[in-house]
């Protein structure tokens, strides 16, 4: 998606990608090698003129080495302080962010999480007992002890800084998971995204970051708490492709080359469906006005990420009507 | 685009361009043949599910033969009737769509127009004498004389419809030309669009069009006048990308893929700026807010179109600054 938002601004990528199947292939260029494929990094180094990563799991040796010789965002540090939920937490922490309470100061029901490489709610053990507790950090590789927090909402917020250190911010966005994974995503302009935003500027400045951003929260009783950071573009701001002036991918694409960033603020009301799994009809789908398919390219299986849609609407109202029809259908099949 | 607009649905797109530097290179496989090229139909013929065009100048042969072995869309009478100034205008006068006089009913001032091939003002001399005429008619191949329309406005609509029948239309845009070249295209929900949707309606039940038709008018003091029509997407559409619920783009590849057609009313004020001959900096256009940067990837010549700028703005107040100041930039570089 990040290659597609290139292309229209005349923007060439070159993907790095191990994996089978990359889903760069039919709009990039890519070199099939693993991140830290020392020819593949030369290649990077020789033909772009900035690097960028979309997840976090990209070695920080291979990026800090890319940064000799040519421009790397975001910060290195930051990729790998967010590869790292350890790290994460006391990062956070030494920036004045709110977190969940962590292995020493969390106490039973709590969930421990492998400090590196999870994600979608693997690599994950809620515990309810001590002894749970105790096994559990004996099954899972460098483990991670996290309190469990009661939140009313779950929320993130996307964050853009351009060379020039000017910021553009999402609206808070309103997420729902189920098992561990997300289902929807629906930005909420109506609610208060103080606190958030000046978190998101506080990461962003430490870290000089250039790009885009994204921290999830939990929306407690007693304020926010992050989550999580993503060094990169993230699922819940998907819908801003339609529904926002800049999408997130456009906006990382334009941070990183030095170009201005925009607004993300919602154009429309709008929300954005996860296909998970499996995903109906594509003539049912585009039988719901307003709904625009983004397709990966991928098989069927439980658990997996298809795709998303996301859905626009002229008025609120008329948004949720399409988005309980759009659920409705999804869930059935899914 | 319209293969940047299947990519998302899944739909892979195989095209066949003549030309170098096929623009669809970046996001298709490109067969590069004439049209007519035997192994390229036959492999169209063999790979595809349906087969579309893009400008009405492809060969009406090829497509009647493809249509033996494979769905084609639009009606390749449509193609051909379009492609030829005549036939166009003799069709349209058969469904009692107006046009202008032409040939004996055409008196000085008047164009001579090559009944095919010419665009964006080429193939077309204006003449003031019957002197003039008669020398345009011996220069230019296949002439066909136009009388001048005296209108306010030019305006076109873009209709789309389905392989169950069912249609959809924008508003009436609002086209401002300079040197016979497109240079800003304005959706106006505000026009009345109940002549312009029944021509459209009429010319696309009578050829059984699936896919996107655009039919250019004047708008005179005694009504509308048809002046052409486009079998196809159309430059003054394509603020639907980030201005409509469904672009002209999305609308055809669904059209003719047999999936619902969907909105093309403006979601947001919009306004569409051809970039011609060449373009400002991409620092300065994205500086604008509401500006959506397509690029061609063509080098700069004069009267070239290389590429279009969407803008959008929350309210027509605002829109008309941001078009204002776009205008101006562009003006200024191109």
């Amino acid at each position: 998606m990040m290659a597609m938002a290139a292309r229209p601004l005349g923007i060439d990528c070159l993907v790095v990608e191990p994996g089978a199947d990359p889903p760069a292939a039919p709009v990039a260029e890519v070199i099939a090698a693993p991140f830290d494929d020392p020819a593949a990094l030369d290649r990077l180094a020789r033909e772009c003129d900035v690097v960028t990563v979309e997840l976090e799991g990209v070695p920080t040796d291979a990026l800090a080495e890319l940064r000799h010789r040519v421009p790397v965002h975001p910060n290195p540090a930051l990729v790998a302080m967010s590869a790292d939920r350890l790290w994460e937490k006391q990062g956070l922490r030494a920036l004045g962010i709110a977190t969940a309470p962590f292995d020493a100061e969390a106490s039973v029901p709590a969930i421990v999480k492998t400090r590196r490489g999870g994600y979608d709610g693997r690599g994950q053990i809620r515990v309810n007992t001590p002894m749970e507790l105790i096994a559990a950090l004996a099954q899972l590789p460098e483990p991670i002890t996290e309190g469990l927090v009661s939140f009313h909402r779950e929320v993130s917020i996307i964050a853009a800084r351009a060379t020039d250190g000017s910021m553009e911010f999402s609206p808070l966005i309103e997420n729902r998971h189920r098992d561990g994974i997300l289902r929807t995503s629906v930005p909420r302009p109506d609610l208060d995204a103080t606190v958030a935003q000046r978190w998101a500027r506080l990461l962003c400045e430490h870290y000089d970051v250039v790009g885009v951003v994204t921290i999830e929260l939990f929306d407690t009783d007693h304020g926010l708490v992050a989550n999580e950071i993503a060094p990169r573009v993230h699922n819940s701001g998907h819908w801003t492709i339609e529904g926002a002036e800049v999408s997130q991918f456009a906006q990382h694409v334009r941070a990183v080359c030095g170009l201005p960033v925009g607004s993300m603020a919602p154009t429309v009301p709008c929300a954005m469906v996860n296909l998970i799994g499996d995903h109906p009809p594509l003539v049912r789908l585009l039988a719901i006005p307003g709904v625009h398919v983004h397709l990966y390219d991928k098989s069927p299986r439980p658990g997996r990420k298809l795709g998303h849609v996301t859905v626009t609407a002229p008025d609120p109202v008329t948004l949720q009507d399409r988005l309980d029809e759009l659920v409705a259908l999804v869930e059935t099949d899914g």
